[in-house]
């Protein structure tokens, strides 16, 4: 995942290429249409339904839940979600926006999902072209020591000499505003605390700016994560317009800490900082769509979802390797049953999610035209680690229908539902009323690795993946099937 | 810490110097020699004192143990131990044997504790000498990535140009053996399980000769770890005499089960490794020791100990700066509150333990002519986090009197003894019958930062030194103060 509240970005328009649209042929039931106007009858319709009949109607996909979750946990398909993630990570590596390797993960997709039987289609996406460069930083006052660091995506690189300066070392912004005189001049270090991430982010955020804003002629920001074994993590950053652009990047909890000390102890701290990052111009990327059509109301749709692209450390194997990997898993659950539901199971695997969903935001904007037709729309991007539940963000009529399906999923002892949930990608058809669906799992230590060097293979766990695959294909599939569609609240 | 049974070294005779060796004046009691022979009689009139005569004799001290752990935990003397650690690492940083910063770290601390008004001398030892240079090495194939690694402390460098080599990738020295024929020319990765250190440690330490032995080149080794943010982990290693010496190093784990994957899946995997290792002459360091002397029986001590060498990533702050500081932090809350006892305490900070013990194995050859003088040595090597036990290894007579001195410890919760003490500095004592004490704290993330670049500040915690201190002081002066030595069983 990516910094909440991401960058808007001003994409170029682009052309829906659907390279794959024929309907799978494993379901005998005929295509059917339905208007968007029918679509809103049978949101109407749902809302009269009554509570029992809604229950009994979800209680019917018992057997079929069974089923799914019997072959992704325990049959042929045990561990393939796994299997088929470590290749792929093993193979690509790392793949950020813009890069040759991801366009690599993309192609690579494409055949393995192709070849796995099902459709597969490419949708273009123009794409931040961020690269770092060569990058280093040393301490050489009071005393000589390298520091780790990793540029911030979106950062300019320094002169090629490097830039050496003092350094102001603050731990809020409240500080930084407070000796702002302070600040010209000088490398500012932010040692700010970790809260949570979500609070924190805001200094690798927004870092940048406000020291500029000062006269800082570069940052050096501690990385946001509770834990560190000396490992700086990188992301995204916003600069502000009409402020100076400087040069920021995060350094490890560990340095933060030690500059902070001997900022206490009123000694002097030089740093020398050389980055070689740059912007070039917006790279062509795709979306990669599959599908399952659905017999009854093919232009109505259930999105599962998660990122192809990563930053450019680690595998991205967590993040969000893991979510696109569960979310292609599910369709192939639901396709090696010969199951095929009454709405189209879409899978989206977005790209450049990293650089503030833009993927996501450019799907969103040539799809919207078809808002009412998205039935639920589902996001994994927070983990493959044992599930603990399902996030929900909808009407309290469709939380009702959600309560009675996540029951179905009692045979791997996660029925449990809550409410608000998360995902980047997924929230501009939240905000538009489409209910939303994200995966929480057991993440306590989820940024102890996010945009790291630590995002590998290492992290994840066959059975846990096993069974974020079942619940994932369990929940789309049976939303998919009800013979309604998830009631919403009537659109603005 | 350092390996258990590490590398024996031909030292170079050294002369005794004693800087300093003027008595401190804290106390009234003349000073009373008392000759061997006095000593082993001691011992004799020990081993008759009746149980409930000594649980009586060590009661006594509740009230000055109380003294101690005020003063250490909660009074002027609370987390000095964390800043005099926190300022000595940060501004000498890591102090590999034979570097200057080593020398750098003596001089510190000489004055430090002059300073403190403690008697402290230089007692010369000659020490490995070997640097690390530049080093890097690369996976070309099947996709290029960069490994992080660790060259292991007395490896050999590779040629200037490097070495590029098709990978053989064991889990295991008998997975080794039966593919012999496969590692010719080959670097060898071990990604060996972790199961304990102390088991797993052979292969950092082996692992090269037994590769050599088979025809590899150099050998690649699965970091010595329980968990892993792409942490590659130093330490030494042993060449066996008549076996070629090939350059290794340690990678992280991440990269070893990535290697080993791609092994498993009949991927070629091709790795370059260059590394600019080279071991120097031995070079001019010092055992740095710290006294109280004894009132009544100089010549008997009380040994307490850590080391002050470290690897040369991180801080050293967990390995051994911490052991280091609480054995200066004792003798420095005895002095502060004007204690004195009636044996000597001796503070022995060691040089070049990471090369195989150096400075302490050293130190027993010159000073075992005075053995039976020494009542107890106490080793702290395995952290100073918070505490939970003393390790004891000494005679069952003397245990007794051990638990009933640990009974002092009960307005700190630490009144557990347990059996077999580890210790590699203070290991020739206890092998030669001298009651030997450990400090075991909750060291569950230990070997998470060991031989790192996380061994650092943010590893320790003030309070938990507090505690460590109060332990090491309230031990160590209550035992140099009894009535008669600890009772060891009759020497060979």
């Amino acid at each position: 995942m990516a910094q909440k509240g991401g960058a808007p970005f001003l994409l170029s328009l682009f052309m829906f290429l659907s390279m794959l649209s024929s309907l799978c042929d494993c379901h005998p039931h005929p295509v059917q249409s339905m208007s968007s106007m029918a679509a809103v009858r049978a949101v109407s319709n749902h809302t009269t339904k009554k509570a029992s009949d809604i229950a009994a109607e979800v209680a019917g996909y018992a057997d079929v839940a069974k089923q799914i979750i019997d072959l992704a946990v325990f049959g042929a398909a045990q561990n393939r979600s796994y299997r088929r993630l470590a290749h792929f990570t093993d193979t690509i590596g790392n793949r950020v926006s813009g890069s040759q390797n991801l366009e690599m993960a993309i192609k690579y997709m494409y055949k393995a999902i192709t070849q796995d039987g099902l459709d597969v289609h490419l949708e273009p996406v123009k794409i931040p072209h961020w690269v770092r460069g060569k990058e280093s930083a040393e301490m050489t006052v009071p005393r000589a020591k390298n520091l780790a660091i990793l540029g911030l995506g979106s950062s300019v690189g320094t002169p090629p000499e490097g830039i050496e300066a003092e350094v102001l070392v603050v731990e809020s912004f409240e500080e930084l505003n407070r000796r702002a005189s302070e600040a010209v001049g000088r490398i500012v270090v932010f040692n700010q605390p970790f809260v949570s991430y979500g609070e924190t982010v805001a200094y690798r955020a927004f870092g940048a700016s406000e020291a500029a804003k000062v006269g800082a002629v570069a940052t050096l920001i501690r990385s946001i994560t509770p834990f560190s074994i000396n490992s700086p993590h990188t992301g995204w950053q916003d600069y502000k317009d009409g402020v100076k652009r400087i040069p920021t990047a995060c350094i490890t909890v560990e340095d933060a800490e030690l500059m902070w000390r001997m900022a206490q102890r009123g000694q002097r701290i030089v740093v020398r900082l050389t980055m070689g990052a740059k912007t070039l111009p917006d790279a062509d990327s795709f979306n990669t769509v599959v599908e399952i059509k659905g017999w009854q109301h093919p232009e109505q749709v259930v999105l599962l979802s998660g990122h192809l692209d990563s930053w450019d450390v680690g595998q991205g194997a967590m993040d969000d390797g893991g979510g696109a990997m569960i979310s292609w898993e599910a369709l192939s659950l639901i396709k090696d049953l010969g199951l095929r539901p009454r709405r189209t199971l879409r899978t989206v695997l977005w790209t450049a999610e990293e650089q503030g969903g833009v993927g996501a935001q450019q799907y969103f904007n040539i799809h919207k035209v078809n808002l009412s037709n998205f039935d639920l729309v589902m996001e994994s991007d927070l983990g493959t680690f044992a599930p603990m539940a399902l996030q929900f963000t909808g009407s309290e009529a469709a939380r009702k229908v959600m309560e009675e399906v996540v029951k179905l999923l009692a045979p791997i002892n996660t029925t449990k539902l809550e409410t608000h949930g998360e995902g980047t990608d997924i929230s501009p058809w939240m905000q538009s009323g489409v209910p939303g669906a994200s995966l929480h799992v057991a993440d306590s230590r989820y940024f102890w690795f996010h945009h790291s060097e630590g995002d590998t293979m290492m992290v994840q766990d066959p059975q846990d993946m096993n069974l974020c695959s079942a619940l994932w294909a369990v929940v789309a599939y049976v939303v998919a099937d009800l013979e309604d569609m998830l009631p919403r609240k009537p659109l603005d």
